[in-house]
């Protein structure tokens, strides 16, 4: 039996102590941006930490400015082989609001579905850490099977990609040497859909901004000022209004000159691929694209630019009602940005549009919250194309290039700090509703998860 | 000497222990918006209540659906007088954000200013207790003088003015026959300026709404629906932003047909009146009027209908940063309208403006919170006569008729229930900061104020 098959059985033997060795996990609350769980944050590096050192790796937790990293070492694979660092993160989204989640976001269940499949339940369940351990637990199979791994594996996992990770950048400076490997294999993405496997090979980047509008320098009484006095709820709803054309795309002068259109061969093998935009909207009660008009839905999340609103406040919003005009109004907003496009343009070009819609009586002051640009994988790639292979002959269909909307700016430090290029292999599903309530995992993802695992890492070794 | 020249002697010599009377009365947090003060609201009219019973009125704690009215009578006055209903209410707008407070809000404090004047602190030191006590206080002084009022009185202190009066038409239609009186006179309003007097006789009406935008039927992640899936966060902002037009206008279709352009000889009049639209906005730190372009200052904010935002809440907004695209957003709403303008057509056109700007697969819902008319007193009255040359007699400059933006819906209450015309004398300023953080009442206010209220009873007795 091939060291591949042999671990393959391993799985499937261990299956349920890998599904409870996930639920140890998820009951840490490592919510990243929350000061208040600094401490599971440390709990959940050494908890990882404690696992990979039991399963020989030389690991260690390494603090940094804010969440610890965790660092780990096979020692014992053969000469030759190529070397690989996976990389996950193991901080988790807030959970609010905490109402609507159907069981407590970190006391996680084991929920069969009609379908035969079950759910794994709780916050961070699918993002990440139920993707961060497909690859552990396809090791600890690789181990208990044949005593070695195939390659020559490294693993940094995170603990502040959640809030856009402020420490990567100089930790990877500080551990260039050490982390360098031939690839990066990043598990943090999705399946093209619950039967077929896919490789990211686009994703867009981020901008993030926070922006405070003042006018009067006090709360007035809308019965004596209202009408002359400038409304900063109504300016900033002018400004987030201002951003968006009618016809759904961006309103900031020269935004596009930067966007790259897509590449006629991947336009066209994304119309060839099964990709429901009916059902996908359908599957949150929406029925409308509200991107570019032009533009399919699948473009619109992978391809194209957009801007989001992710909160306003601002005056009075308790109960009853309380004719004030307040003093500020504050929103938090971000783009996705695509190939092509500078993060640092980008930020500048929105806060000069903001600003000129600004009255000369009132400010604006902007905060950032991080910032990375789009990613673009060859797809020409030996790699790429050896794990395609291997996702194909597990999952029996043919294995996907896709695009995500969602940014990993860690595949663009990766690049430009060490070099490497990122293999993005990910098993979660469009309906996991991660940083969302009731956040979930298929069993099923699990499961075939660290079986693919067991297969690119043979396929890898072949190259 | 005269029984008004034995009033206005016995309020000097009273000035202070009426001072205390008031700081009694803002002691009492008596919020009506928020149900956890209700015992507040019953406590309030109490204290009143037994006040105007040791002063000899007969008066009783009426209760209402919510919070309690007090009503009372005096019988002692002369036979062929006049009778007055003065009206006034007791409870006060919430206190948030209390961080702003320079001084405990319901702690009330007389404190020196550098004119010589002083400031008594609190929230409803101004809005409406201290307007209220000075009828009262001017009433005690008749009585001590002189043993009798020279006009048949009788008082209705309201405990819900702040939350649109719900109580206020079934009580009066179920007293009407004991409320009736030949004028009401209501001290709820501003002076022109700190030596003006003025009686109001034009004053806006409101339309209170808020309105709930819900688009996808969870919470999304920005990453993975981000363009495609309609944001009700930006839907929102498109909304309110479309109600206003880049000249300051309101943009609904129709919405100016109703409105009656300001009487040729009252604009004169204003156009006389020491109005500096200049220090109006920049005692608030403003100096770029923000209602129709073409209008001056005071007509926006008296003579012109306006719309204003009063709270947005949707989203996250926490610290840190979260990509959420969520599932619904909040918006708290009013209109001021003027002359003509029906508050029901006026909000069915809102809702309809609105409806007609939401995306085919999101839902707007609206809750309404309180509508009533503009009021427009006529000019060529003889009560409002007296009291005009009552007030220029003592503050010794000629008394002005002025409009507000503010909406006292039970100006109209009194017109439509009981044929009553109101006369809207009050003695607040611009800056006393009512609704806001930091209210004050001017002690010039509330002693004059007084002795205002002596006089313009000795008038209209003449009458």
């Amino acid at each position: 039996m091939s060291a591949e098959q042999a671990a393959l059985q391993s799985v499937e033997a261990t299956i349920d102590t890998s599904v409870e060795r996930l639920m140890d996990l998820i009951r840490i609350p490592s919510i990243s941006t929350d000061p208040a769980h600094a401490d599971d944050c440390r709990r959940a590096a050494q908890w990882l930490c404690d696992e990979l050192t039991s399963l020989g790796f030389d690991a260690s937790v390494r603090p940094t400015g804010q969440h610890p990293m965790v660092v780990a070492h096979d020692r014992d694979a053969p000469a030759g082989v190529p070397h690989v660092l996976f990389y996950g993160h193991y901080d988790v989204q807030p959970v609010d609001p905490i109402a609507l989640w159907q069981r407590p976001p970190f006391e996680p269940a084991r929920v069969p579905q009609p379908d035969g499949d079950s759910w794994i339940t709780g916050r961070g369940a699918s993002d990440d850490k139920g993707q961060l351990m497909t690859f552990i637990e396809a090791c600890r199979a690789f181990k208990a099977a044949n005593g070695t791994l195939p390659l020559k594996v490294s693993i940094l996992l995170e603990g502040e990609e959640e809030i856009a990770s402020p420490s990567l950048a100089p930790f990877l400076e500080a551990t260039a040497q050490e982390l360098k490997a031939d690839v990066v294999l990043v598990c943090d993405t999705d399946m093209w859909d619950k039967d077929t496997p896919a490789i990211t090979t686009m994703m867009r980047g981020l901008v993030g901004e926070e922006i405070t509008v003042t006018c009067a320098d006090r709360d007035l009484h809308s019965g004596i000022f209202g009408n002359a006095a400038a409304n900063p709820l109504q300016v900033l709803a002018n400004v987030l209004a201002s951003l968006r054309a009618p016809d759904g795309s961006i309103a900031i002068e020269g935004f596009y000159d930067d966007v790259k259109d897509l590449p006629e061969a991947v336009r066209a093998q994304w119309s060839r691929l099964p990709f429901d935009a009916e059902g996908f909207l359908g599957m949150v009660g929406l029925s409308q694209p509200a991107g570019e008009a032009d533009r399919p839905v699948i473009e619109q999340v992978w391809a194209r630019p957009s801007f989001e609103v992710h909160g306003i406040q601002g005056g009075f919003t308790g109960n009853g009602f309380k004719t004030v005009i307040p003093s500020t109004a504050m929103a938090k907003v971000s783009f996705r940005i695509v190939d092509g496009q500078d993060p640092d343009k980008v930020r500048a070009a929105f806060r000069d549009h903001c600003r000129a819609r600004v009255p000369a009586d009132c400010t604006i002051e902007f905060a950032e919250h991080g910032g990375s640009a789009a990613t673009v994988q060859p797809h020409d790639s030996p790699m790429l194309n050896r794990a395609l292979a291997a996702l194909t002959e597990e999952w029996q269909t043919e294995a996907a290039c896709a695009g995500t909307g969602g940014s990993i700016p860690i595949v663009t430090a990766f690049k430009d700090q060490l070099g490497m290029d990122a293999l993005l292999v990910g098993f979660a599903r469009f309906d996991n509703r991660i940083h969302s309530p009731n956040e979930k995992y298929d069993l099923s993802s699990y499961h075939k998860g660290i079986r693919s695992w067991v297969r690119i890492m043979a396929k890898l070794a072949e190259g």
